[in-house]
This record gives C-alpha cells, structure tokens and sequence, in this order.
C-alpha cells in the first residue's frame, strides 16, 4: 500500500534556483493530500502530473504567505475545471477569514464543498481518524501560530503465505478472516488456521511534518518513532543566531531533534536562499544524524 | 528612450503548457512597473533577470485571482530582500484590506514605504503625471470592478543633427536649450539655430492595457490612437457565447477594438486553457487587424 511524499517545493520564503515555495503531496493508498501550499503550488502540481481535483484534503501548517499563498488560486482553479468533491482544509483559524475575503471580492463562489476544520496552535490534537489511518496536529514554535502534522496508518493486514495457499482450493470468502488472524472452517470440516497460512502484519508506518520551527524539545512526543520525519533545516549552525532570530532550525538542530526522536528518516528541506549548493546542510546533518536526505523537487520518498 | 512591456504571464485563469497568470513589466526609460501579477509573478521575474526591487510601481486591474495573487509573496519577498525604496501600488480599493489581513496573520512590518492609491472602477482618471509620463485608468466591463491603464510618454526632445554639430564648437551648455527648439548665441555673437541644427522631436509614445474585459464601444476613446494596445483574447469567435458568459473578448472582438480605436499594434493574451496552439486566435485577429500579434511569455514587445 502507498505511502509517499511528493516534494512540489523546498525554498524558504524567498523563492530562488528554480526551487519553490512549501508544498508536499502525500499519497496514502492512492489518496492524496496537499500539506502547505506556497504560491505556484497549482503550476507545481501540474508540473508533476498531479490532478488537483484529486486532492482530498489540504492541511496548512501556518499563516507565512509561503506556506499558503498558492490556495486561494489552487481552490479557484479547482472550481473553474468543475470539481465537485468535497474538500477539507485544516489549518489556523484566520484562513477562512482571509479565503472568504478574496472569494468575496473576486466574486467568487464555490460549486464544491469546502469544509473548513480551524487547527489548535496551543495542544495535540487528533484531527481526522479512520481505520486506515489517523492525523494529529501538534504545536510547533515559531513566530505566527504554527502546527505541524503526523500521520499514522492504521493496523495492517497480514498477508496470505502464497505457496502455502496455491492448491489449498480455500474458498476465497475466508481470505479476508485468515488476514485478520481468525481461524476458519470448511463446510467439510476442514480447518484452516491463520497462524500457518499467513505472515504476520508489517508494522504500522507514520510520517511527521515540521516547518517551520525552532528546534525544541516541546515537540519530540508528538513526532517520537516516526519511519520519515519531515523538518525544516533552513540554514548552517553557523547562523545560529539567525535561526533563533527568525525562528528556524539549522541542519544540526534537525538532525539532532530526529536523533532525539528516535525517527528512521529524516528528510530536509526549506533551504534559505542562501544556498545555491546544498551539501554543507547535508553533510552537517549527517554528521548528527546518518539517515538524512535532502528533499528535491519532482521526488517521492517512501514513508 | 526605452519603452518596451516584458510578457511574464499569458495565460487566462487556468495555467498550463507552462503559460502564468497575467503580469507584464513596463520599462519606461529604465523605471519599471510591474501591470498585474498573477500567482508565481516572483519566480517569473527571476526566470526573466528582473529585480523586483527595482519595481517603483504595480497597477493591479482586478481582484480575479490570476491578476494578483502573486502580490502578498511580492512584497514580502521585497521585504526579506531589504528593500528600502517607496513603492506605490495602484489598484481596487479592497485590495488594501486584503494585504491588510494577511500581512496581519503573518505577522509582516514591511520596513519600506508601501503607498497604497484606490482605483476608480466608474470613470477615467489621471493616476500620476510627470513631465515624461502620464498614467490613466479607465474603466473595463468585467464582472468584478475593473480598471484598463493608458501610458502617455509627454513631449520627446528634438536631437541633435551630429554631422552639423561636428567641428562647429558649440558651447555643451547650448545643447539643452537647442534641443528645445531655442536659438542661442556664442559670446563672439554666432547664432545657433535651433531649426538648422536639430531634427524635429520624434512622436510621443503610448501604450494600454485591457485586461479582462467584455469587448465594448465605452473605453474606445480611452484608448484612441496608442502605439502598442494589449488586449485580452481569451477566446476564439466561435465561443462567443462563453465570452459573454464571462465576461471576457475573442479574438475577433478584441482586433475590431484595435481598427476602432486607430492603435498601430494589438499585442494578445490571456489565453484559455483550451489553446495549446495558438494560431487560430491570431488568425481570427488578423483577419480583421493586420497588425496582430501574439504575446509570448519572456519576450519584450517596443511601444
């Protein structure tokens, strides 16, 4: 089952060498999510041969025109090429101010269902959940109210041991009992038991999303284990001092904070402008933390 | 003089084939200013070597989403960039609400000096006069309140004939009031004649801009006897209907504006996503005004 991300931009707020404002698509079984979305995410997503309309749900991490300037234009376009499935967006609570007020004088008027869900800078909350899958909102800290998101699949199923099965003539109709690790039984008696026909589920896979924040400890519960951490990493910890200013991470902070977290992966991204080659940030965080990559654009990464 | 319009998007509300919402750069004698701006603005000046801090001045038409989207993540880009110079924006008075709250939630102090000028939607108007230029707005038929510009260089100098100037020694102080049709005289009591010594001043330049709009007799007088007119031609004539519908040109409509209004040159655009190719929106406008021609993103069309 799929579980990626898609990394449609991976500057910080001054958008330079062809790289772009946050946005991220993230493909859990063929569902696909939109988490922030700078200006040029539309052109973005058509770059990659994403269909908007697909897009089922839009999380926005906080109110800095990066991470959310390319909206108002992405839930236009959608309209005008005639979607009409619902869509939920979750974020701060004065996004819908600001949407309604550009709608209104755009004369704008939605033929599809926007359900807007304010997100809570202040504690961890479980913001969708359903067997497959759970999302939770987290605070991060930074200079506007900011959250960041985590995503958890549900229990997977266990698979059916092929070899064993092939010629077995099990009736179809149990396969999905057998997954679930409950025994069955033929009309003719026989009983087919799922410890010996089946492999044990795979674990469970998460992703977690931080940008943008200072690297603190208020937030490692909220990501802890998670197989791919996403963090920003906007400058060198040589430019502490502009981190903490403008509250950032640098590469070490992040490395550190996934080390921390006990994550599998992280991965990088939100690059100051500053940095046209990127491998002093790649090389400063795997000195901390060896399974750290650079995020690109154009590319997926397995959660 | 140079007075040229660099095309930084082309495209109608729904990009794709790699056109941009509308924006377009006007470089008046090495003054730039910047005529809407659509999403991803930013990045096409980057793609086109333009320094957004050089822009003195942005005239936004409309509150559609692919006219100014691009305008938050401008400025604030400007901001982070330090720019320091005043920068006067010109456009529908809610537009300042809109920035207002945005740069609210995003917590933005921009440390130069924004001034914000309302538009008026219902009559012509003399938005700035200088000696070289003068700016108008004019009201366009759309479904929003919406503004057309008109750019009139004032009164060019007469030029010196250098072949006649060469081995007379006149005084360098006489240049000026020679170009300015004035006689002078050396002090050993030569004449210099003004009408023997320069050619005349060339023509006075002008450029309009309309876009979008229904096409309509109202702005004809508005627009009278310019060099360069950019006029949208969202549609071909055959989807007339659609034009109406929304308010916008087809091509056809848009090149009989240009004969009625006695412009030299009709420059096309915002195109409908329908177009890949091109060819018969220009054929169409060609066939009733000669001197049609399409607007490519990148390419800079002289006054």
């Amino acid at each position: 089952m799929r579980f990626e991300i898609l990394v449609l931009g991976n500057s910080s707020a001054t958008p330079i060498y062809d790289r772009h404002p946050t946005a991220q698509i993230l493909n859990f079984n063929e569902q696909l999510f939109l988490i922030d979305c700078g200006e040029g995410t539309q052109m973005q997503l058509h770059r990659y041969g994403i269909k908007s309309n697909k897009i089922s749900r839009i999380f926005i991490s906080h109110l800095h025109g990066d991470h959310y300037l390319g909206l108002v234009g992405l839930l236009s376009s959608m309209n005008l090429t005639g979607r009409m499935s619902e869509l939920h967006l979750h974020g701060p609570a004065p996004l819908l101010e600001i949407l309604n007020l550009q709608f209104k004088h755009s004369d704008t008027t939605l033929r599809y269902n926007l359900i807007f869900h304010p997100t809570n800078p202040d504690e961890e909350e479980v913001i969708m959940k359903s067997q497959m899958l759970t999302v939770r909102s987290f605070p991060l800290l930074h200079r506007v109210p900011t959250t960041g998101f985590r995503f958890d699949e549900g229990a997977r199923a266990a698979s059916l041991i092929s070899e064993k099965i092939e010629g077995m003539n099990i009736p179809t109709v149990f396969f999905q009992q057998l997954k679930k690790g409950m025994d069955c039984t033929d009309l003719d008696g026989t009983v087919y038991r799922a410890t010996e026909l089946t492999k044990p589920a795979p674990p469970s896979r998460s992703y977690a999303y931080c940008s943008d924040t200072r690297a603190f400890a208020t937030y490692i519960d909220a990501i802890y284990g998670v197989d791919l951490l996403y963090h920003e990493t906007t400058f060198e910890h040589s430019l502490l001092d502009r981190a903490v200013e403008t509250l950032h991470s640098t590469s070490l902070e992040a490395a550190q904070v996934a080390l921390q977290a006990g994550v599998k992966r992280l991965l990088m991204g939100h690059y100051s402008a500053r940095y046209k080659d990127l491998t002093p940030l790649l090389e400063e965080a795997k000195a901390v933390f060896d399974e750290s990559v650079l995020s690109f654009e154009g590319n997926w990464y397995k959660v």
